[in-house]
């Protein structure tokens, strides 16, 4: 039996948690005084009142939360935050249309950073202040289920690299899942307010410093500039965000452990090994191609490119250029990007560094295994063997990915003219990147977009954010099954 | 150590062989008389000379061939008999340039059917037949190779799935290379024939209807005609073609059970199960496509779409139309196309109608595993358990096939101008199809495609024809240990 009553409570005291997120843009707005706060306070009052019904209604459940309820749990919270997060676009007439308040909550929540607003600069603080917090919610929301509630449930999806990986593994922060959290919050918490501070001290305004901090260490990307990051043409600025997306797709446990006092253990972690090579060697190829294709000097381009390829491959998703302008091949390698992502326990979206790692090490030990048929040669990762079974999911995630990408690409054909908006707006929302291709690049936003193609660019941002297989297994029949 | 004399032999021997294939050509140049004939007689005594030599100098030669030599026979055959096959086309004249000239040939061995001639009519009779039959050669080729060379060899690659599955599997058509090699050389002859004799009763020359039969046998797709199917416009022709298509795509040593008394291990089979239901659904849908967006009537609308979807889906490449010119979720579809290809055992290329089934399949498997993790649970095909270490291997394919994919799309940017030629023209050759997308459609050729880009595809149609593993296993630095 499905124990309902537990999962409407626990939703009930998330929905209450969210009021008071809504509380606090409601104070912002007083302070700016741009005519938003009764929408907050509204806002705030349905989505506590909603909680507060789903918690008085259950108060007899039974605690117990199993799998299943775990699943079901984490993947309504999303669609709840999403819904009740809307009101305040709805109810402030930011954003009219519920279909267009969807998507931007979701894109929020999600850490996507898809938008559709074209008039970013003309809405009320307490809005942009709250559709930065969203993004801030979500990631830190991703970091704690990947690190702390999922392998606490044991649900396989999601924990299987930190219950499989040493040095990454969450019992050695800690074993109990409040104290991880709490960890994994301050460590969230000190990075954005480091940010903050930088940004500050470079010339950004408190408000924006605040709110850029906000969606860099989400890696979700909303800005509060219709130019996102271009609007400040400022190196040290670009240099700042950078940095700190860089922290924002590395595994947070992992950057706990480099700055209290173990920063060998990030350095002999392979997938943050690998994924530092990875921008490095993608920024180098870029800057050649962009001191060989335009007018810039070498700083510029190394600056832009290594801006773009970090946006991008930590799913951020902010914009220093549009890279649809580039030379072909160097878009081309934009496009590459969109399909490799962050880190494991990090807030970026994407396939992730440690299973791209995974795969094309299994591809390598799959030669060998043609060679030498009847040697057992076990993947090796961070030094010891990798479970068959592990690559087996790594694998199939690998071909659930594409084929959603393919299928999915295909039916947005109905929304779209073309394959080459259709293919950027798929990757990039089940990436959670932000811009896609062809009409919804970096210059452009997704406000075009029939309705229908929004709600489905909207479930692919929950597919993707929820690494596929947590959304997947709620529509198949075993899981429904006695 | 690496036995190279028999390496070298087993070439010579296979020379003489297409030595022998030239004077047939020869012959046919005489009937004709286009002036070709003098090409023919110097191609073939070039190919006798060289493969003569290379048996004389290893008259000693150990007979003993391992697996590596197996794998490199099998690469650098194809590579011979492209250089050699080219030799008709420069020493006639009628393709001047050697780049395009081993390009058409390589095209044509691998089945590819990708062409850079744009006066096909203008070409000397003995020319187009040498076209044709360098697509049923390598077909045969590819039958022989993969359901008895291969397996004999125990090379896992591709004969993975004749090793493993039942009914299919070559040691029930004999266990000797020879014997089978013959019945499948038998089945493929007398298909060529029917197909030859159907076409001809249905108004088509004899000239034309054989070498229609060799490339349709083959999935090659090379026409006698620049409009290819076209042509003729005949309902009939298509219909027959059409047919004659469904069967290369099908595992031979299946249609030879199939004719020879147990009709029934046919449909009892999964993998051409899911290969005729996955014909006719996407006909389906293309044809209620076709019946909403043109004025053609229903069957009209029928017939076109199973002939274009049977012609990508077995990686023929044949035209009876622009799909470029569809509605673009229709193009879209067809382009879904491209990733799929024909059955094991069949001459049709792609990642195969099995695989994709064990790979769907294990992703259902893979979900069950998520809700019952202690659970072991076998992937099932034709009612057997299939071995962990199969499904591995198929998944590692999939991603050895999208990575090559992606990597070499982004590589060929460097040769054409827009992503859709340059997705088109690397599917379709690492496909073995033959048409592409963008500037290399179904109406164009290849010919624009600057010289090193023919190279590479020449490469990839190589790589895809030998799935992949047997190429690549080629450049691992364990393959040339000790």
């Amino acid at each position: 039996m499905l124990n309902i009553k537990i999962i409407l409570r626990t939703l009930g005291f998330l929905l209450i948690g969210e009021s008071l997120i809504l509380l606090l843009a409601l104070a912002v707005s007083f302070i700016y005084k741009d005519g938003d706060s009764i929408a907050f306070l509204e806002s705030a009052l349905i989505t506590m009142t909603v909680g507060g019904l789903f918690i008085a209604t259950t108060y007899k459940a039974s605690k117990k939360i199993g799998k299943r309820e775990g699943y079901i749990i984490v993947s309504i919270v999303w669609i709840f935050f999403s819904l009740f997060g809307s009101l305040p676009y709805l109810l402030s007439n930011s954003i009219p249309s519920f279909t267009n308040a969807f998507f931007e909550t979701m894109s929020g929540f999600t850490t996507t950073g898809s938008s559709i607003l074209n008039n970013i600069e003309e809405m009320p603080h307490g809005i942009l202040f709250w559709r930065s917090i969203t993004q801030w919610v979500g990631g830190m929301g991703i970091v704690v289920l990947s690190l702390a509630v999922l392998p606490a449930f044991g649900i396989g999806g999601m924990s299987l690299f930190t219950a499989e990986s040493p040095g990454i593994s969450p019992d050695k922060v800690n074993p109990k899942i409040k104290d991880t959290a709490k960890i994994l919050w301050n460590v969230y918490l000190i990075f954005t307010l480091a940010e903050t501070i930088l940004l500050f001290v470079g010339g950004m305004g408190v408000f924006d410093a605040v709110c850029h901090s906000f969606t860099t260490m989400a890696t979700g990307g909303y800005s509060t500039k219709q130019a996102s990051i271009a609007h400040w043409n400022s190196p040290y600025i670009q240099y700042v965000i950078t940095f700190f997306m860089i922290l924002a797709g590395t595994n947070f446990s992992l950057s706990y452990f480099a700055f209290t006092g173990s920063p060998k253990k990030m350095f002999k972690n392979e997938e943050f090994k690998y994924y530092i090579l990875f921008i490095f060697s993608v920024t180098l190829l870029i800057t050649i191609g962009l001191i060989l294709s335009t007018n810039n000097g070498i700083e510029e381009s190394f600056r832009t490119s290594l801006f773009q390829v970090v946006s991008i491959l930590t799913t951020t998703g902010y914009a220093t250029t549009d890279y649809l302008l580039w030379a072909p091949i160097l878009t081309a390698l934009i496009l590459m990007l969109f399909f490799v992502g962050g880190s494991t326990g990090s807030t970026g979206g994407g396939i992730k560094t440690m299973r791209i790692v995974l795969l094309v090490k299994n591809s390598y030990y799959e030669l060998r295994r043609l060679i030498h048929p009847n040697a057992v040669i076990p993947v090796r990762f961070n030094k010891r063997s990798v479970n068959p079974q592990t690559i087996t999911n790594v694998l199939a995630f690998f071909f659930f990915y594409v084929v959603v990408f393919f299928l999915s690409s295909l039916f947005f054909m109905l929304f779209v003219d073309d394959y080459e908006t259709s293919i950027g707006a798929v990757a990039t929302s089940l990436g959670n990147i932000g811009p896609g291709f062809g009409t919804v690049g970096p210059s452009a936003t997704f406000a075009h977009i029939p309705s229908a193609g929004k709600w489905f660019l909207s479930f692919l941002m929950l597919l993707g954010r929820l690494e596929l297989f947590t959304i997947i297994v709620l529509f198949s029949p075993a899981f429904w099954k006695r």
